[in-house]
Parts: structure tokens; C-alpha cells; sequence
């Protein structure tokens, strides 16, 4: 973690304080420790305690909470379960968290339409859970448990997003508090819509800056008949990518593809206890029919070969393609572990896939010609990649360093028509790459942001400076 | 059409026209011909000319015409191919309609990423031809042969939405043309983004009342090994619905699903000289590797046999294909000129699956207690139907009748969480519905269009009054 020292602020107005506490009661909270688990992230990101919590339980609370911070001119920052990664629910100018933790109902499930309304404290893998004898399931897996009102306002995706899609295409609906205390609906169950402004997709995404997402309605899709799953090593990254672009091609599903380097396989293998081969490997899983499942398979298994790929490991068992997926989840934690005591910093671009090789192999030597240790993956059948960086935080350097790395890399993204950000969003850490990225249409942001919050008052500080 | 008084409004400044004319030379029009054309739909609205038209030959031209227009207070309505609706590229305020039709050039077409980037002007036929060489095909398809730029505009979808989503989808990135005259790019060609706004998702939709599209890129997918088309009657609409939604449940990708009622098949076989049942019908079509289409054919065929349904009429031929989808295409037509002279008005509600047969009988119902014949087709694997009234343009009554099933039909989708516009959009007809359906939240639309088009100039009437 870097060493910052926080701005000083003078403290909460006591009228403002009792009128929280008069509404709240015991569900508002102002101890260091309740205080501290609001104001750290899993990343490299300095604290930045609130002045406050609010333990929310309904949407109505939400929006009070909302009028009266508003009435007193003080920040609103929401906190779902604390998993994002680029500081985005750090409240770097205090005021209050909300936190929706308690708002994890299940409100509806709509089986024959294929969807479902949850509160937006409703965590994915709870979700999934309540959905399995429904024949349903909720496919957006970003690794952790989050929350689903914290995966809408940050876009998340990760690794089955090359088949079905991102929280962009997951949410149908949602129901806001806009940063004047109203509770909106931004559309109906209908599965599309000309009705306006996509107020849905300008809220998913928004980061708790332009309002705060309490309750969403989410696609659903059917459970596959048959999952299978699958893991191969490759004589090179040009070979995996053509691999995956080539299958795309031929029209094959896939519903996961993820892109693993040899040191991660290394960091895998290690913190899992397992024994793949540690060079550069795909982990697949396809999704369909029994038949269509097999078809796909002697697809990918062909080009593969073709391609410079080695042995597939198959497996259908459910226990080992949780082993599997599993591996993968904590891939992050094993990169990071590869030095003890050591911080995390992840990367996360996205290019056009023709460029990712290239993109990969010139950042792969710019990590070897560094100090740090690091590994990559990524969502290749996206273009999504992240870097993992085992940080010595007694090492200040190395921050520095990690830090130029991440910056060439962000701009050799863009430079290559891509993102800064594929799925973690531009919280506190991106700021300057998304001026970079997408230049005078930053603008156009800061006026929706401006007319929205006029104050200012919603997650201020995240996204860019005003 | 219906006649209404068209507001008298001052003629444009001549210095103002003196300032295009110098900038656009003879791509400036002011004739009443060519303003005719600009100011008259497919649809029963009012005509409504607008004072000039300007030919516009690059996002330069588009950008210095607002500019021009901004600066003399002069209101400007893009103008594709004049295939909508609901009257979405009628100026009626007058002012500048923006022809974009000579900006059809397709710019980048990137084979490997799956994506193409084409000015706004360009056709979706021509785009297909274009792509066909490529393995890579543009899914979305209303029927008509409109501009891409129309399209995002209006957030079109149609026949294979149900596969391949909806303009909301497959738009990567826009280049628009902002009120203040600026240019702005929403995105990159990454696949996914988290960086910021989702000014894309914003922008489609936006009925070109927030800036003017100029460039779209888009998402292409491989054009299937197989495709597979079959029409199957049913005994009842329950049926027919059933098994489309079993289908979805089994996991069948069905690629179209289509549902015609008995009078648009009696309409279809008399204008397209075919011979079907003239019972409720399913169209549907099937995309996938040759034995993934036959799997997917045996499961809906035993669905649709358990479900009430006749014998399916297969081909894999493109000559029958082609000759069922331009039926089906032309079925608009066909349902109007089940008398001659008649004008059409078409329905677009859409509503959660669940409901679309109790909506369907409901508005069966109240069209057969009418005089005008009408009849009904839908996409009824996106809940979205459409009921065709050709109406006698001598009886004025007949408009007045339709207006009274139209607003029964708006309310009844409403009231099961459906959507008043599934894919035509708001544009002059939808407005009042509009705000029933989303109530608070149009206000939330209104600050945005106030904030991004402080005067008024974009379309302006459209969507929403100010």
C-alpha cells in the first residue's frame, strides 16, 4: 500500500450527525473499526477512511440516506462487499458509505422469462444458489463474490463474458436514488426496449457517481446440459490466440477461454497443489448439448493441434471443474503469494484480439527487463488481459516501477484501439488513461455527471476530477 | 395520413442560408421536392417539411452544418433512409434535415476482431454484400434496407434479434456529432470496456436528439455453416409460445422465431402468392454446424409436436429461405393492402415472454369488437409483436378507432412490465406512453437532454417535449 497522507477534513457536523442517528439509529456507525473496513481495498490504493457508515436496508433508506446527506453537502460513496479493484468505493473525500450488504434479497424469480430482481446487496454466488432448481443461472463470474449492485456499477465481466456477455447485456433493469433523494426505474422486464434513453447502461458503469443502484433486474440462462472443461499448453501465444480466433470463426461457443503465461502456471500450480505443464495454456469450457458439446470439442482439439498445441485434459466431472475453476479464481492470490508479505497491483486492458499476441509479448519484455515478479491472464477471447504484480511494499520502487509499466502498457493498448480498462473500471487509478483513451468524449461525461449531481455529492472523486 | 395544420413558422434567416450555401454549395437544397421527401414517412403521421436539406459528404460536413445551425438557433433532424415509424426523422419544428445517405462508405472492416466500422449512411443489404467475401455477416435486421445510423439511432433490432441481440449490442463505438458542434468517439474496438460513461449505450437510441451519429462500428459474427429454416402452424397461440419458450429452456439458439396469426398468414399468401395453413404460424430459422442445426430441429420439432403443432414445412435452400424471409419481410405490406389505398399503422409493444399470449388474445379481442382489419407478427422470442391495421385514409373515424386499441394494447403491455416501443422507438407517436411506463425516469432523460442540447436543436419534439 502507498504511504499517503490523507487530506484533513473537518469533521462531520453534529445537526447532520443526529439526523442520521435519528433516522438510523443503531444501523449508523462511526467507529475507527467499522470505519477502516469501509475506507481499505484489496489493491495497492492508500486508505481513505468515511466519516461514517449507514447500514442500509431498503431502497427508501437509501434515499433518505441520500436527502440528507445531500441537505448537509456531504459525499455518498455506496459499498457493496468491498472487492473492487481500482479504489472505487474508497472514500477519498469522506463523508458516508453506504453500505448495502443487508439489501440481499432475492425479490423475484421469473423463470419463463428468464430473469430474476435482486436487491443490490445480493451476492452472485448466493444468487446462483437460490437460482439452481429453477434449471437457471446467472453467468457473469468476475472471480469474486461480489455484490450484483457492485458488478452493475462497475461493468463487471470476466471469464464466460466471451459467451455471455458483460453486466452491460446482464442487467434489464435497475432502480436508482439519483442525487436528488428520487427512486427511479430505468426500464421494464421487457427483454428490449426503444423507450428512451438507456438510463440502465448509463447507470451500469457509472460507479456510484451518478446515483446508487439498489435493486437490479438480471438475464438469466438456461443450465447447459453438459459442461465440460478442458486444459492445453501451447508451443507459443501466437499459436493459443489463433486458436481462439480461429474457433470463434468456425462459430464454436466457447463459454470460457482464459489465456494463462508460464509464470502463472507456475504461480498456479504452487499455491493450488497442482502439476500442469508451466508454459503459456488455455482453460476451456464449453457449454451445450452432449452431441454439441462433442462437436465443438474435435473442433478445438483440431486447430489446437494445428496450432502448436500440446495434450488436452479433458474432464465432465463437476469436482474437477470446480478444482479447475477454481485455480483459476485464485489466480490473483497465487501471483500476488509468489513473495510473501507481498501487495497486489493487476493490469487490465482489453484490445481488439488480431493486436493481443503483440500486445502480450511487448509487455511480457517489458516485465523481464524489471525487478518485479509478475505474471499474465486473461479473457483471451475478449482481449482482456491482466497483469499480476507481486509488489515488496518495502520496497518503494517498486510501486514506481509497476507504475511505468502499467502506464507504457496502457498506452500501447490504446494505441492499439483498446481500453485501459476492461472490466475493473477507472475508480481512483485510471483517471488519466480514460482522458487518454477517449479524449474530448470525457467531456460530454463530466456534462452528464454535472447535470446528475449538481453537488457533486455522489462518489466524488472516482472516474475523473471535475 | 392524418391532416393537421402545420404550425406557420418565419422563413429561414437569409443570411443563414446564405452561410450554408457558401459551406454546402449544391449539396444545400431548399426545393419543396426534395423537402417532401424529407418531411414524409412510411407511417400516418402528419407531413412536416423542413426549410432545407443538407447533403452531407463526411462527419467534417455534419459537424460544421450544426455548428452553422447552433450558431443561428436553427433546429437540425438527421435523415438516413426514411424507413422508420414513428415519425423519428420528421422535422417538425422545421429547420435542417442533415441526408446522410452519401455517407455510405464502409471504412474498416477487421476480419480477425470481428468488426467493422461504416459511415452512418451506409445500408445494411450493402453492408452484408460487402462483408460476404469475409465468412462475417451484420445480424441485425428490421425488414427494410436502412442506414446503420438510423438503426443505432433507434435502437432497431427485428427478425434475429432473439440470437444475435439488438442494436444495443452490436454497436461498438459511435462517432458523433455533439450539439456544440464538437466530434466525439464513445469507444474503442475492445470488445468490453469499464471506462467510464457508456456514451455508446447513450447514444443509441437517442433518435439523433442528443448529437448526430456520423460512423458506427459494429460487431460482425461468422456466417453459420448451416442454416436451417422451417414454418410450422399451430393448433393455439399458447402452443405456438410454449414451445418457443421450452426451446430457449433446452438451450436451442434458435437464430429467428417469428409468430404470424391467421389473418397476416391470409394476408402473406395472398400478396406473396404462397399457400401456407392460414392458422397462428411459427417462422423460424436455425444457424449452427450441419449436425448442431439437426439437433436443434429434432428438439423443437418434438417440442412443437407435444405442443399442438402441424407438420414443419423444412429448408435448408437458400432460394426457399430467401423466398420465406421475404415474405416475411413484406408482410408489413401485405397486412395494409388487404385493401386498397389503405394507410398502415403499426403496434410495437413488448412484454415479458410469460405474458405475450394473454396479451396477444387480449388485443385479438378488442381489434375483432373494431371495423379495421388488422392483423398480428411478431418476434416472439423477444416478447415483441406488432399488430398491422390498414386503415381506409376516407374515414377519419378509423384513425380515431385505432388510436383507442393502440392506447388499450400500450397500457395492457405496461401493466405486465412491458415497454410501449420494442424496437420502432418513442419518435412523435410513443411520447405520452413514454412517461407512463417510466415515469420519474423521463425526467432524469429531460436533464440529460437539457444538459447535452442546452437549446433545443437536436430533433427537437422528439422523444419527449421540453
Amino acid at each position: 500500500m502507498m504511504h499517503v497522507t490523507p487530506p484533513t477534513r473537518p469533521p462531520l457536523d453534529e445537526g447532520f450527525v443526529a439526523s442520521l442517528r435519528q433516522r438510523f439509529g443503531d444501523a449508523l456507525a462511526l467507529g475507527e473499526g467499522i470505519r477502516r473496513q469501509h475506507g481499505t481495498s484489496e489493491a495497492h490504493f492508500a486508505e481513505a477512511l468515511p466519516d461514517a457508515v449507514v447500514f442500509a436496508a431498503s431502497t427508501e433508506e437509501v434515499a433518505d440516506c441520500v436527502r440528507l446527506c445531500v441537505a448537509a453537502g456531504v459525499a455518498i460513496v455506496p459499498f457493496g462487499a468491498g472487492t473492487s479493484i481500482e479504489g472505487n468505493a474508497l472514500p477519498v473525500n469522506g463523508g458516508v458509505s453506504i453500505n448495502l450488504a443487508r439489501m440481499d434479497a432475492i425479490l423475484a424469480v421469473n423463470a419463463e422469462d428468464f430473469d430474476c430482481t435482486v436487491q443490490a446487496g445480493c451476492r452472485r454466488e448466493e444468487l446462483n444458489a437460490h437460482l439452481r432448481d429453477t434449471g437457471l443461472f446467472f453467468p457473469i463470474d468476475p472471480g469474486a463474490n461480489a455484490t450484483i449492485g457492485g458488478m452493475a456499477s462497475t461493468r463487471a465481466s470476466g471469464t464466460n463474458a466471451v459467451r455471455y456477455g458483460t453486466m452491460r447485456e446482464a442487467v434489464l433493469s435497475l432502480t436508482v436514488v439519483t442525487a436528488d433523494g428520487k427512486v427511479i426505474r430505468t426500464a421494464t422486464r421487457a427483454r428490449k426496449s426503444a423507450a428512451g434513453y438507456d438510463l440502465t447502461r448509463l447507470f451500469v458503469g457509472s460507479e456510484g457517481t451518478l446515483g446508487i443502484i439498489t435493486e437490479v433486474t438480471l438475464r438469466l440462462h438456461p443450465i447447459p446440459e453438459q459442461i465440460m472443461s478442458a486444459v492445453c499448453g501451447f508451443d507459443s501465444l501466437q499459436g493459443a490466440v489463433d486458436t481462439v480466433v480461429q474457433s470463434i470463426q468456425c462459430g464454436v461457443p466457447l463459454a470460457r477461454v482464459e489465456i494463462l503465461d508460464d509464470r502463472q502456471m507456475a504461480a498456479v500450480n504452487a499455491w493450488s497443489k497442482l502439476t500442469y505443464p508451466e508454459v503459456t495454456t488455455l482453460f476451456f469450457e464449453f457449454h451445450g448439448s452432449p452431441a454439441g458439446v462433442a462437436e465443438q470439442v474435435e473442433t478445438v482439439a483440431a486447430l489446437a493441434e494445428a496450432n502448436g498445441g500440446g495434450e488436452f485434459a479433458w474432464s465432465n466431472q463437476p469436482e474437477e471443474r470446480a478444482k479447475l475453476w477454481k485455480a483459476r479464481h485464485e489466480a490473483y492470490y497465487a501471483a500476488v503469494n509468489v513473495r510473501p508479505g507481498a501487495v497486489g497491483w493487476t493490469t487490465d486492458v482489453c484490445v481488439p484480439i488480431s493486436r493481443l499476441p503483440e500486445c502480450i509479448l511487448q509487455t511480457r519484455a517489458d516485465i523481464d527487463a524489471g525487478s518485479v515478479p509478475a505474471s499474465i491472464l486473461g479473457h483471451v477471447g475478449d482481449g482482456n488481459f491482466h497483469v499480476i504484480f507481486s509488489i515488496d511494499p518495502a520496497r518503494p520502487h517498486e510501486f514506481e516501477e509497476v507504475e511505468a509499466i502499467n502506464r507504457r502498457l496502457v498506452e500501447r493498448a490504446i494505441a492499439m484501439d483498446g481500453t485501459c480498462t476492461g472490466e475493473h473500471g477507472i475508480g481512483i487509478g485510471k483517471q488519466d488513461w480514460l482522458v487518454a483513451e477517449l479524449g474530448d468524449a470525457v467531456d460530454t461525461m463530466r456534462v452528464l455527471k454535472r447535470a446528475l449531481d449538481p453537488q457533486n455529492l455522489m462518489n466524488p472523486g472516482k472516474i475523473f476530477s471535475l
